[in-house]
């Protein structure tokens, strides 16, 4: 039988719009997905599951109510169920947003998302 | 609040050892876990569970019973429970290995490796 990795370059080279995650693969009841972010999405959390942030391209921030991260490709990070967070990836341009004092320039962001399907 | 991204480098500085998972992050009852891979794993299937692996460096090839998949950084293949395989990262030098026709010469690997915890 012929199998086939999932290879992250090529699934992103298929799609060139923000915002729109697209599933790439599903391990039991999760769902692997790839999105392209460029500026804010919108604060909310997710009451029933924690999730998982991946870099690939890019800077991608997670504001907190108390706080923010910053994460580089090849870095991640878990959001816990419940808390609220807003990403946020600047353009080339400084970009500020509310609980934010990074102003410096930073790249549109790539990231794998991973959260429980449903 | 401080809050820190999880980077896979710093984290592989912190261990050489092979087949030697470390867990370094969780997210619901799963488990992130990065290895240094060389050589041949056994053997083996996981009944409950789906097994996703993702390769930071060097390649990852997966055998099953009627085929294999080869993986290089940024790709993944998410193994279906009940599923026998063998991972395999071959050193500098070429190895043969049962139900295996790739004979190029490939690096050891570095692998995180998504399983269901317990």
């Amino acid at each position: 039988m012929t199998y086939h990795a999932i290879n992250f370059a090529h699934k992103l080279s298929l799609f060139r719009e923000h915002w729109q995650p697209k599933v790439i693969a599903e391990m039991n009841d999760y769902q692997f997905k790839l999105v392209r972010i460029h500026g804010d999405f919108i604060w909310h959390d997710h009451k029933e599951t924690d999730e998982t942030f991946i870099v690939l391209e890019g800077v991608l921030r997670l504001d907190f109510c108390d706080g923010a991260v910053q994460l580089s490709p090849g870095e991640m990070f878990v959001v816990p169920r419940g808390v609220q967070h807003k990403p946020y990836a600047a353009s080339a341009l400084p970009r500020a947003t509310s609980g934010c004092d990074c102003r410096k320039p930073i790249k549109s962001g790539v990231e794998a998302n991973w959260l429980r399907r449903g």
